[in-house]
């Protein structure tokens, strides 16, 4: 894509009423824009980048058998209130509509997931199945001051899946484990992220959270680097050491949660009465897990933690573009070397505004792509185009006519 | 994907509480289940097709020059207070989140689109733009009776036009006339659908919708056949004549509205202070247009209109599957070609569900996917599979390893 077409720009200011680092910095970079507290618009960048979070997402709950649908965000309250939840789910937004119809908008989708299944359930043949979506998320928070972390309204990927006794979800549970360290493999924070124990519920001890270190986060974990898992703080009091491993050493860290994954047993199977005929004729509970990761939380996620002083340092695999091709006063080659690149396959982000190099390369270091390409005399005369990784120091030049074959490799 | 697989199957019996045509079949049928009225859940083969009427729209918006974005449904008051809607705009979803704050929840996005736009419009330079979203809309609809042609909760394709002048205005407007016929004609509906004179606003005459013939739709339209052009009987008091050719032997139709396009002036942009400086350094406002295109909408439509009595007839380009392969007593040989055809990069649902030759074959009609393959002790004989069109009678026989290159022709 042409810069020059672009209809958003970077900001020279910081946002006024924002005071989180990732917002500020998508705000500046022209990824995002703020509507309201916890309220963001995704501008073209910022959407490119959602959307192949979400694409990573995807392709990994499809790996794990997961079925793709979209539930709506306008719940009937008497689904709310089969699960008793109407009352006590704190973030519900509510609203009335025609005929004084009662809606909970969508914070979580048990009550519309679990009466659909229960249309499908029969026989222990309908199990286990999973389903997810991708859909908009509404929480009523009442601070919600940590940009893409903590959205009053937000992306998020739910993933519940539906089984026929614990063993099997237990299985399940693990699977999704698994599936959760690739995606975020894929993005960028593998490094960062310890499978992290946490409060559980009625069915089981604990629930796991994804936390990734970040110095910005609202959670503080216990890490054992034995084991590589953590726990979270809400629990520590209950474990002192690893749940592992015993070891007592634990390291403390800021964190932020860009996953969770829960056991739900029949804690909403039994009010919708989800049950199945197993193999020898008895009718028995469906049990039940549900699993969570928001893409546009873990867009700032990554914002808060793939980041230098000069801008965002996007991973390869949710960059915006792949390339940027800065041209100073070298269009015309700049243009046929866009062309070619475009052609091949390859994502590009081409800087063709008529500003100063020093404006193109601050902008590239603030958008973050992960290779910047420069065009200029200078490059000519040392015989090619400028290539700078943006997650590293020094350069190096490639002919003109290598450049394609470069990114292909 | 193996049907078998599928957690939704067909319903034999009519869904209760759902009066229409598309909706009940689409329940049927195992694409969308009902929530609520006017609230539908989109399952796998009701996702798929979506996300292809999507993927169309989003191409031919692409291709005249719409960027696109994703805007949020929590709108803030304040921005609806702005151009006076709050309290004026009927089908208006309101609700009240922390600190008292108050929302109108996305039944358009003008509120939202042109303050975001005021941000980076400065000159003629930056003039004209076009940006557009597929997002959830919700309205509260009094009435939601006519499945997806009319939802409380639907998608929407929303783009929203920035123009320095009526003139360039005009031009995009044509513009988008004609991409708006692209995308009907990839969806099957070019045969049926007319460019319809309706009311306009205080800034044009009329606007136009993009009316489709169809006998359940709530529309009426008299066209005139000589021009290809039709008049919404809301505006036929003022116009008993074809706009275009004073013709006055118009013909009578029902019809759904399947888009609709508005040239909105300086509507929004006033009050929103849109203005840029032109070349000779004078401030002027920005003249705006909006067009729009329910994705959810237009599956209701396509299946009001192309369907026979044995169920849904989809156009190859949105179908769910292009093939349903059948397998009758012949797994191995159905499996094998299931895996060379998508090893070809086909779509091909398999039947492979242990029940009788009579339900795989009424599920297929039901849902409607263009070809259908039958593999069967019979079929073999004759030297291959069985192919039959689903728009069309008649069968042949294709040998079974000339299929893959059958479709891929």
């Amino acid at each position: 894509m042409k810069q020059s077409r672009l209809f958003t720009r970077t900001l020279k200011e910081l946002p006024k009423d924002e005071t989180s680092f990732n917002a500020q910095t998508l705000i500046r970079a022209g990824f995002v824009d703020k509507l309201g507290a916890g309220i963001y618009t995704f501008l073209p960048l910022g959407l490119r980048v959602h959307n192949k979070i979400c694409n990573i997402i995807r392709a990994e709950m499809d790996a794990i058998g997961g079925q793709e649908i979209l539930m709506p965000a306008l719940i009937p309250k008497k689904n709310w209130l089969t699960t008793e939840r109407w009352d006590n789910f704190d973030a519900l937004f509510k609203l009335i509509g025609g005929n004084q119809k009662e809606y909970g908008l969508g914070a979580t989708h048990e009550e519309v997931v679990t009466p659909l299944l229960q249309k499908y359930i029969l026989s222990y043949q309908d199990l286990s199945v999973a389903v997810y979506q991708i859909q908009t998320k509404f929480r009523n928070e009442p601070r919600a001051k940590a940009g893409l972390l903590r959205g009053r309204e937000f992306s998020m990927k739910d993933l519940y899946s539906f089984h026929p006794d614990e063993e099997a979800l237990k299985q399940y549970y693990k699977i999704v484990q698994k599936a959760y360290f690739k995606i975020f493999e894929r993005c960028g924070l593998i490094d960062y992220t310890y499978l992290t124990y946490a409060a559980g519920g009625a069915f089981s001890k604990y629930s796991h959270e994804f936390q990734a270190i970040c110095p910005g986060g609202e959670d503080t974990i216990h890490i054992c680097d034995k084991c590589k898992i953590a726990i979270n703080q809400e629990i520590i009091d209950q474990h002192h050491t690893c749940p592992s491993c015993d070891n007592s050493k634990l390291r403390t860290a800021k964190s932020v949660e860009i996953g969770n994954i829960f056991k739900l047993g029949t804690r909403f199977a039994k009010p919708f009465e989800v049950k199945y005929t197993d193999e020898t004729g008895q009718e028995k509970d469906v049990v039940m897990g549900c699993y969570g990761i928001g893409p546009s939380r873990l867009m700032g996620a990554i914002v808060e933690i793939l980041h230098d002083d000069k801008g965002i340092v996007w991973p390869q695999a949710i960059a915006p573009f792949s390339i940027h091709l800065l041209s100073f006063k070298q269009d015309d080659k700049a243009t046929t070397l866009y062309q070619t690149l475009t052609t091949a396959g390859l994502e590009v982000f081409y800087d063709d505004r008529d500003i100063s190099m020093g404006s193109k390369l601050a902008d590239a270091d603030l958008i973050g792509c992960p290779h910047r390409l420069i065009i200029s005399d200078n490059s000519l005369k040392q015989g090619g185009v400028e290539l700078k990784l943006r997650a590293k120091e020094g350069t190096e030049i490639i002919k003109l006519d290598k450049v394609a074959a470069y990114f292909s490799k």
